[in-house]
């Protein structure tokens, strides 16, 4: 965005954030659902019209709470802050976004009292990601991953990870990675691909669900995992009862569980043997120069290379949720005020050492680069590792009911897995809370056993 | 977009134009017209709260008229048309969009007939784009653009017009692109120039003007002068009073006038022997390969070639406005029931024909090649024309009185002509109707001898 356009923006923001909020609030909609909670159409409590009406009650509650003086602030001066970081970022000047920082976690401090909380301040936020979740269940599991995952990273550390650089020809990589988006099932009548800035996936309606992709031509695989992650999304969105589209029946029941599709695919799918097996040859014959020399083994070892770093997005899928741990930790601290926005840098930076054994030179790649904060985005950082989680859970289960998965990738079958995901997960949209969600699929409650078992089986 | 979201976003466009006329026509909207209308406020016409209330009560009114059943469905065809369209023209058959310019022509026809009109049905469309402006008055411009522009176009038409393929690498296209933008005085802290599959400017807010430009790799004009003619676009935008942004008073006027700033840029700056004198040492620096044995002669024989064709959009400035007197003709008879949609192709066969001595082979090239009707644009391309025919009043109005405004382009020099557009047309807003800026700015009402004598004096 221009500099000129911020302000403008900032204002519009607010006045639609004011008027959804006043829509949303409305006594006469609180009646209506009222009128329905008391009527036999709840009868069946996991019946459409119950399912309906018990998540738009939660979400009218929580508004309910929240004054629209506050609603339209936190609109204003987090499309205000999110400039503020853009500019801070590139210039590499924390103190430039420090003021933003401290008035956003304020606005989620007011909200959070004004919504309530039955533990910390934290589980308010967490609930608007993923209902049901709460703060000490997140400790607990953020600390098994620690204490399991960091032995693992210090074990495989002292590998040598090098790094070859390759030419991949843009437009063979745009025709491979729409080959492989119509294998895994990606409805292209029902969406599209197409190129964005960042990659993204999101649900126009039914039957348009649009996903952007960077592509890096001497970077096959960023380019590859990020159409891997957001088919995931994509087969999530598409797999939804379209005849609710617009209620909670026909939408995704959490954040968490909406990245445990992403992730899914992402990781348990695209980068095993069975997968690559089936498309490598396919690969090669794409990129004859690149990889015509590469055997199929040192291709896998590449991609599952586990090596500490310092910038989330690009972290490998042992060392990703540390990466998470250390904003769950840190945005607590600036919630709670223990910790002042002043402070981050020098806290961020002792955090990564302590856990991940490296240290940021600067603060654009330290604390400068997740947008999140600047949009507001407080709690929403542990749904990534929820997502974690409960993919490596559905996976297992999946694998038991109509594996072995492997062996079907390498066939380049991944119906029966969609398929088994679709009738588990996608077609239930908000039936179950999420956590009720995996136990009804796996047999068990959220627990993120499967995900070390698997990481330390598949890395250790 | 893809097929699966075609028929939820008819439903939403429906759903928008309903709630957008419910506002627009609420009667207490009405009442507060009427008191300012009523008060001292108005008492200089020309002052903001005139000018305002002038404008609004002219739509509240038109629109007060046109059942909100009329608006839904009208947005509801049209989006559906509109794909039916791209599919047609994609398969270059015509019936598949036949029966979509029907219903539209007909849901037209009951929106003219509702909103009513002095002379014609027609009067009842153009008056929506351009104020004030009469089918009559149209005619009788057409008809001497005619009788004037068909001749020299025969006269032109023998000359040869040789098609010269060179390499213009694309980020140097971008980088040349970009310079000529801050140089014309596009504000870069108030807009941004991108990419986009076909080249538009659009106003986000003040401060926020985006340009989208398509670039071809063998055809550097082709790029340039859209963004030649989007930066026109901008300028006005951007010369618009930011403090009354949102009323008509920081609004365009018409698109006719907007039309005038585009091709003002577009063809009587960037087609000038001065403006190449500036620019063509420093193109010839960027395209070194592809034009360092090109004289200026010869490059700006080669951008001023007449040469009557099937397509609008790849139209040569003195063709141009025969495109658009054939459609304006073609659209008042299938307004009229004159013209029924099944014999339309025909006649633009017919009427290119006799027009421009060609006639298209196909669909694709014939009345398949504009989205407007489609797009329930009826009453629009007029406006185009119009657009030229203010553009060279303006220009000789502006040469005049801060010119010569050639030699002020060879020395790089383009503040003179903007700064008297930005005083006599931008600045305006919609103060005056089209018609009545004109005669202000050039002490002449619109008519097309400016237009006339600047084709002929330039290509005859």
């Amino acid at each position: 965005m221009p500099h000129g356009g911020v302000a403008h923006r900032a204002d519009q923001m607010a006045l639609l954030a004011g008027i959804v909020h006043d829509r949303g609030t409305d006594p006469r909609y609180g009646e209506l659902l009222s009128v329905i909670e008391a009527s036999s159409l709840v009868a069946d409590p996991e019946g459409a019209p119950a399912v309906n009406v018990r998540e738009l009650r939660r979400e009218f509650d929580r508004e309910r709470k929240i004054p629209r003086r506050l609603v339209e602030e936190s609109a204003r001066v987090t499309a205000l802050a999110s400039q503020a970081w853009v500019e801070a970022r590139k210039r590499n000047e924390f103190p430039l976004f420090e003021p933003w920082l401290d008035r956003i976690f304020a606005l989620a401090r007011e909200e959070a009292d004004a919504v309530g909380y039955a533990g910390t301040r934290y589980d308010a936020m967490v609930e608007d990601y993923e209902p049901g979740m709460t703060t000490e269940r997140l400790s607990a599991l953020f600390a098994r991953l620690e204490s399991d995952l960091v032995p693992l990273v210090d074990a495989l550390r002292s590998e040598p990870a090098p790094v070859v650089a390759r030419e991949y020809p843009l437009p063979r990589q745009r025709a491979f990675v729409k080959m492989v988006a119509a294998a895994l099932g990606f409805d292209f009548d029902g969406g599209r691909l197409d190129i964005g800035q960042h990659p993204f996936c999101t649900s126009i309606g039914p039957g348009d669900v649009r996903i952007g992709l960077r592509y890096y031509r001497r970077d096959f695989t960023r380019g590859f995992f990020g159409l891997l992650h957001e088919v995931g999304h994509a087969l999530y969105d598409q797999g939804l009862d379209r005849t609710h589209f617009g209620t909670p029946m026909g939408d995704a029941v959490s954040l968490g569980m909406h990245e445990s599709q992403s992730r899914l695919w992402e990781n348990l799918v695209g980068r095993s043997h069975g997968f690559w097996r089936h498309f490598y040859p396919q690969l090669q014959t794409a990129f004859h120069d690149a990889l015509h020399s590469v055997p199929l083994d040192g291709f896998l070892g590449e991609l599952n290379r586990v090596a500490p770093g310092l910038i989330r997005v690009h972290a490998d899928e042992v060392t990703y949720n540390l990466h998470v741990l250390i904003r769950f930790e840190l945005e607590r601290g600036l919630l709670d005020g223990d910790l002042r926005a002043a402070d981050l840098p020098a806290a961020w930076a002792e955090r990564y050492r302590r856990t991940l054994g490296v240290a940021p030179k600067n603060d654009r790649t330290g604390c400068l680069q997740d947008v999140h904060w600047a949009e507001g985005l407080i709690g929403y950082f542990p749904t990534y590792t929820l997502g974690n989680v409960y993919a490596a859970q559905l996976f297992e289960a999946a694998d038991r009911a109509v594996g072995p998965l492997d062996e079907a990738f390498a066939a380049g079958e991944f119906r029966s897995l969609r398929e088994w995901l679709g009738e588990h997960v996608h077609r239930h949209g908000s039936r179950y809370a999420a956590a009720a969600l995996v136990e009804r699929a796996t047999g068990s409650a959220p627990d993120p056993g499967a995900l070390v078992k698997n990481l330390t089986r598949r890395y250790g």
